[in-house]
């Protein structure tokens, strides 16, 4: 019964509504202008803060196409978001019409849309004929006419097949886009002496709802991620100042002015809290703050439970801090930047395939990510967040098998490598120039940030490779040839470079032609899980630098993300389990309800909140912050897939330590089941087929196929079944 | 006494009104927006018809600097379009302030907008501190904080000299901009069959307004250029529909509802016209229909009279296309494109300077024709359109000595020029590919667009000589290097390519190394006033093409202005009056109240009429129809700058068979005014110094100055007093 229960469901996951209408835009369009949108909400103490690198924007005026053949007539309904034209078999039909009838036949229908302010979309809607990502979509549609009238040679427009997303009805203008709201109460309120500090329980983000609002003066808004930072009026992160006016507000912060309705006021900025320190003027006065809790609608189709209850509360709270910091983009932490930064995105995609699987907000944060031509500086400024991003690509093909994706795409990305390419040193290497960020990581220490970085080489090669799988994707030979020749000699002086036989790591990076002194774990890290380095070299990089505490430590979530990784890559899923339950954990002992931008276990009391040189600068709710999330999807539940789209999935179960452990995997259209304790494994594979993979001292037995030996105690079996699957081992 | 007030007046017009405070933005940007304002205005029979080519936008969030010493305190007022933050001395302030009071010394201030709909604006107004074009304008501001929260280097960022134009206090927000109104009557009307037709006297564009109307339903438009336009109301190239609804009015063309006040309605939308024709359906009445006319207000610095009335009607009826086709933009017609399209333009351009000198909208209509990185086609997607691109920015720095203008349009001069020579072939020479517009002209025979066609590498090589004299402008050693060898290696392959000794001509094109047999006027007449050829190979032309009539004729005004302008610079003045006459005359004897796209003066009738197979699809308001403007300036008053911005000017002033001419040439700050008939010449200089040149058999005498002979019976006279000059000759 439990079985067919799990298969059918699986069955409902499969048939998603299939709804063939939606509006449409230029790829990346729509994408580009809801993160300015987002990108542009940051405030400091009131102020708007908006980011310090080139913005891109839609193409004002865009034609969208469709070539048409019906059986039958029938009409369709027009909806338009801008100025536009519809024209019928080349004829321009009059004024901006709603309907149109298509007679039976062929045809084609062009719709050409001006709009500044918001990315031209369309809607179409008939019994067959429906805007979908089958319509093409140009910014530059060539089409002359000679003197005559004759129209001449259109074969010069690039067309692109065209964006959506959900918005499947006339009425859901793709501009008018909000995220889900919910109201929610505070759990506990303090009077203090000179204001009222109001706790929402947990970290959350929203709007702050005042009630009973009476009087003319200031109140005065000071939001925490912390109870500290809630009371300390003259250092917390965020701020709001209200002036109220007879039956008005106005946001000071902001300049907006609202009707004040029966005593209750919604800010007009949303704001990432726990706690919110309300002060006001004589003659103000309020009775209750609550708020409007802002969030995207998410299904959380990845899951995680084992017999260790703080690791399930390390599951939660992770999935939680990813659920706040996945908004119309994933963003790097709600309360400070609120932006769409790309080392930060690229853990948060990792994530999400463990959890949400929501490929719609990869896609969309991608887009974002590269902006638009010409590329003028990395993305974000930060040399390695150019290569995560172009990593990012190759990842979200393999983890959905969205090759329509990669193609919009890939002409972006060949313009992005042009820029990195351009920017190459004699060697052939990437060397920091003017204007360009090299961040690595957050460090307590000093880091080397010039001449060539082995990290940055690194980063540099693989994103070549991924430039060369995603050139054969899209059938560009040439491109291949050419990636693949410039990763391959790039690849080659990784090693001699800066690999140290003495110090038995890579060192940290290389001028003049001289190695550095310093060894730091970045390199080395990635070197193990991409494979970079010959396994004797992995076990020696294994004691020397990731097991090796005088190599300097790292302090953020953000870097343990890999270091973890490739641990978890050399087997050492035990020691990783100790290392999440003390570095998680200790976040957890902290009071932790969300997962930090940083956390030395060093630090105490206060002193967990400050970074940037300000006492409150760090962000208690940071995507990067939620990493167990991935390590226990992908090295201990072991679900990878080894094609794309997880048409052939590997499984790889580790307990590292663990009594049991049972959880799912998303895949694009369905989930894969784990159970495993220290007896059995179950498996059920809602989608792809693929091996398992386990090994055992026992002679294992199997409900369903066959189990072969690979090699001594280590065995694999093809699991081609929905029906689940029981190893005893 | 009438010297004396000539100079006061010129006083006058130095004393510019010294306004510190203006609106600034992203240099071009603003441009660029209200350009996409513009062109997108275009309506087909009630149909909105936008451009073919790539649209390009502002930057959406734009920071603004400047670093101030301030001797006292002072208050500044701040006003913005767009969401913004003030940054005194690296301090964010709170809020968005509208007031700052700044101590004494020195301050950076910073502020930093962000708008998608209209381009981000600032306008700072103090005792001292204001905005204007000294402020510093970036769109990637490259400013980093450490983990310690020290600020990086930031001298990566690339800043430009911020962009103004006219908006010199707080409420003149850009984004607001309209041209001037004045409301006109019509001067007959005729009640018809089925409607009525108002005739407004002569072209005109604006606003229709309907007075008296009653009741419910249908009142149809018709705009017409000529009255057979307005009532052919199946062919009309423009109208409208209104839907007239108790109270309100529904604009059925543009979906646009206005409610109707005391009966009066006024058009959403504006046209081109000098007759409608109304219709109603039954059940809706009206009483009047006048207008509101709509227009860009210029000073008509330039004139010209002369002793034959048909020249003088043809320079007020060009000067009046002129100020028709001077909009936001200088634009191609009023009727039909209402486009800005860079042929057109550049003739525009060339007028202007001898009409309003109107060097704002020149430079608007530069940065829109070229828009924004990276290039994808040719400006309006026309290779010869390109070429007069950059030949305008050079003509635009010699009439007005504007120097910055270069520098700040130089990168996207570097960057287009790197697209064309992206495109040539293993001659070095454009040909048409795939997406080129090749257009040369709207000829009536037929004109090969294939292989390298003369005309395109004459004008290629002048865009190339262009660039180096650009590049030695803004000081760019390497880039004048560069373009300097192009331009001369092209330059060198110009003759042995297309001169063909037995035609005495430059050939229309070459193909596979073969010259085709067919010789057109267009190279020819642009190598005759490039100076591409030798004095003897000029003459050759002009017998063996210009005023051969078994070459192919001109149609267009816009070739006939260059066949024109090749024919004086040979000392045809005389023969070029007579084509004046005979050409602008018949369209003036065809009831023409404004030049038209074009003119055979074969045509019959309504044959003047049609055009692109359409019977009204003529412009009979097209800029390039104004060209005497620029002929009678410059060839017969005989005024142009020999340095930039008229700092030397030459005067060479032929009658060309007149008895007397009188006239004023507009310069930066003044203007030079012409008196000559057979006796004596008279010039008042109001601005810089130059020769005045003339030739006669007699004696001359000068009032100031000294004659100098210069060669048998040719004479110059330095010109260096702003009194006025007679010459006896």
């Amino acid at each position: 019964m439990k079985k067919k229960l799990i298969i059918s469901l699986l069955t409902l996951a499969f048939a998603a509504p299939l709804l063939a209408q939606t509006w449409i835009w230029y790829p990346g369009d729509y994408e580009l202008w809801l993160g300015n949108k987002m990108n542009n909400r940051r405030t400091e103490r009131g102020t708007f803060f908006p980011p310090f690198w080139k913005m891109a924007s839609h193409y004002v005026l865009v034609e969208f196409s469709k070539q048409i053949d019906l059986l039958q007539p029938e009409e369709i309904e027009i909806a338009v978001e801008g100025k536009y034209n519809v024209k019928l078999d080349g004829k321009l039909q009059f004024g901006a019409p709603k309907k149109l009838l298509l007679s039976a036949g062929k045809h084609s229908l062009n719709i050409k849309v001006h709009n500044q302010a918001t990315p031209p979309a369309i809607f179409v809607k008939g019994k067959s004929v429906n805007t979908d990502a089958s319509w093409k979509v140009t910014f530059e549609d060539k089409e002359w006419i000679d003197e005559s009238g004759k129209a001449s040679d259109t074969s010069a427009t690039v067309y692109m097949a065209a964006g959506c997303w959900n918005f499947n009805t006339p009425q859901e203008l793709p501009s008018q886009f909000r995220l889900a709201v919910e109201k929610q109460s505070a759990v506990s309120k303090k009077e203090l002496a000179s204001g009222e500090l109001i706790d929402f329980g947990k970290e959350t983000f929203g709007y702050i709802i005042i009630k009973g609002l009476t009087g003319d003066g200031i109140v005065n808004i000071y939001y925490g991620e912390s109870p500290e930072e809630a009371q300390d009026t003259e250092h917390c992160e965020t701020l709001d100042k209200l002036q109220i006016k007879g039956t008005s507000v106005i946001n000071l912060a902001t300049g907006v002015s609202t009707p004040l309705l029966n005593g209750e006021y919604t800010l007009d900025n949303n704001k990432a809290f726990r706690y919110v320190y309300v002060t006001t003027e004589k003659g103000v006065q309020f009775s209750d703050v609550s708020m409007l809790y802002e969030y995207m609608p998410e299904e959380y189709r990845g899951s995680f439970r084992c017999n260790d209850e703080e690791i399930n509360k390390i599951w939660d709270v992770g999935a939680y801090t990813m659920h706040l910091t996945t908004r119309e983009f994933f963003i790097d932490g709600i309360k400070r930047d609120r932006w769409v930064w790309s080392g930060d995105a690229l853990q948060s995609y990792l994530m999400n395939y463990y959890l949400f699987f929501d490929s719609e907000s990869v896609k969309r944060t991608i887009w974002l990510l590269r902006g638009k031509d010409p590329v003028t500086s990395h993305t974000n400024t930060i040399m390695d967040y150019s290569f995560y991003w172009f990593l990012s690509v190759y990842d979200y093909y393999m983890y959905t098998g969205d090759k329509a994706f990669v193609s919009q795409l890939y002409p972006r990305m060949q313009t992005m490598m042009e820029y990195v390419l351009g920017r190459t040193n004699k060697n052939g290497m990437v060397e920091g120039l003017t204007g360009d960020w090299i961040f690595i990581d957050w460090a307590d220490g000093y880091l080397e940030k010039k001449g060539e970085l082995s990290f940055e080489q690194v980063l540099f090669c693989k994103s070549l490779e991924t430039m060369a799988l995603c050139a054969k994707l899209v059938d560009d030979k040439e491109g291949q040839t050419k990636y693949n020749g410039l990763a391959s000699a790039l690849r080659a002086k990784l090693e001699p470079t800066f690999w140290n036989e003495s110090k038995k790591a890579m060192v940290h990076g290389c001028m003049n032609g001289k190695q550095s002194e310093a060894v730091t774990r970045y390199s080395n890290m990635f070197s193990v899980f991409f494979n970079y380095l010959k396994d004797d070299q992995k076990q020696e990089i294994k004691h020397s630098v990731l097991l090796n505490d005088s190599i300097m430590k790292i302090t953020t979530p953000y870097m343990r993300f890999y270091e973890l990784e490739a641990l978890c890559a050399l087997g050492e899923q035990n020691a990783v389990m100790k290392e999440m339950k003390a570095y998680w954990g200790g976040m957890l002992r902290e009071g932790a309800t969300s997962f930090w931008e940083k956390y030395n276990p060093e630090d105490k009391g206060t002193q967990h909140l400050a970074m940037y040189g300000r006492p409150y600068g760090k962000s208690l709710c940071h995507a990067w912050g939620a990493s167990p999330i991935y390590l226990l999807g992908k090295y201990y539940l072991g679900v990878t897939p080894v094609k794309e789209g997880y048409k052939e999935f590997a499984i790889k179960p580790v307990l590292g330590g663990l009594k049991w452990m049972e959880g799912d995997v998303p895949t694009p259209k369905g989930k894969i089941h784990i159970f495993m304790n220290k007896r059995f494994i179950k498996v059920v594979a809602g989608e792809g087929s693929g091996y398992l993979y386990f090994t055992t001292t026992r002679k294992p037995k199997v409900s369903v196929g066959k189990i072969e030996e690979v090699t001594k105690n280590s065995y694999r079996l093809w699991i081609d079944t929905k029906e689940e699957v029981i190893v005893k081992y």
